[in-house]
């Protein structure tokens, strides 16, 4: 499957922490840049995400803020 | 200036291609991990955005969806 | 590739509209049933999307709002 | 009420899940066509969202991304 | 219409500014409090926004993030 | 810090509702004019959001819909 999201970036899942409708989930992308994502509940279920497993990270163009000092 | 996105990760820019309404900027956050960007090319060029330079991905988490094989 | 998307509809392209940054495309999910959906023209052209051309929606349910009368 | 988001697609509403913070509505748009959609509780209940209930997905196109196989 | 997004402000509009694909809209919500809106031209169009006209902003919490000095 | 969000918009929070994965919060941008934002409960903590706080709403000009009568 392709996908038309510009960021599809690999990485090993790092943390797992479920809530009563949501999950938060820690993605390793490389030493030192881990990423959080909050997903459903059901889709974390769904993918049977654990840690140490691999993933992407699928983001958007539009959806990468920039800031500057 | 603290942020409720979860996900600031500092980077930076390696390169700014600017469209009539939109930029779309890249922004090395390590060694091999690129995350492109689409913002408004006003805020391109209030932000004074230029390769080389360095700068944040700001990302809700509720934006980073997760993809497994 | 699975994804954390909760909405992966397939349905079949109508219509593709290129601007200069950005596309339009035109996806029937079911007989009167269409959405539209606005990309970058990058990844309408990376995609190869052409009108005919099978491609499912990809909604994260954070992304679906609803309305009643 | 006339909307900017390109998609609003009237539907009926098969299953309501009420978290915390949040609730889950799944949205038949067409025969086998469902949309899930995750709103916040207080939402859910101002609009007072039942199974049976006739309501339409609001969806705006740079949210609607885009795969193909 | 009611809408589960839960921010509708009404607001006038200040400043229309049409691109080829987009349309920069600036909306007065009260004195000197004023937000801008990037949508499609043709959502623009499809409206009739001129400056003057009476409009509101509709912006989903999730889209809504914090920051503090 | 400077944003390519195009909104940032200085307030006073009103009220914060604390829920298992998420954070409701309530700002206000002028008398009568109340914005509310759902953000993760970690990122709510991390900041220490209380009522009476002052805070800024930073939203992208593309998670701004507009409405029409």
């Amino acid at each position: 499957m392709q996908l038309s999201a510009r960021n599809v970036i690999a990485g090993r899942i790092t943390a797992v922490k479920l809530g009563s409708v949501e999950a938060e989930v820690s993605l390793e992308l490389s030493p030192g840049v881990v990423v959080t994502s909050v997903i459903t509940r059901t889709s974390a279920e769904r993918l049977g995400l654990k840690e140490g497993m691999e993933a992407s990270a699928v983001i958007k163009a539009s959806d990468v803020m920039l800031a500057v000092e």
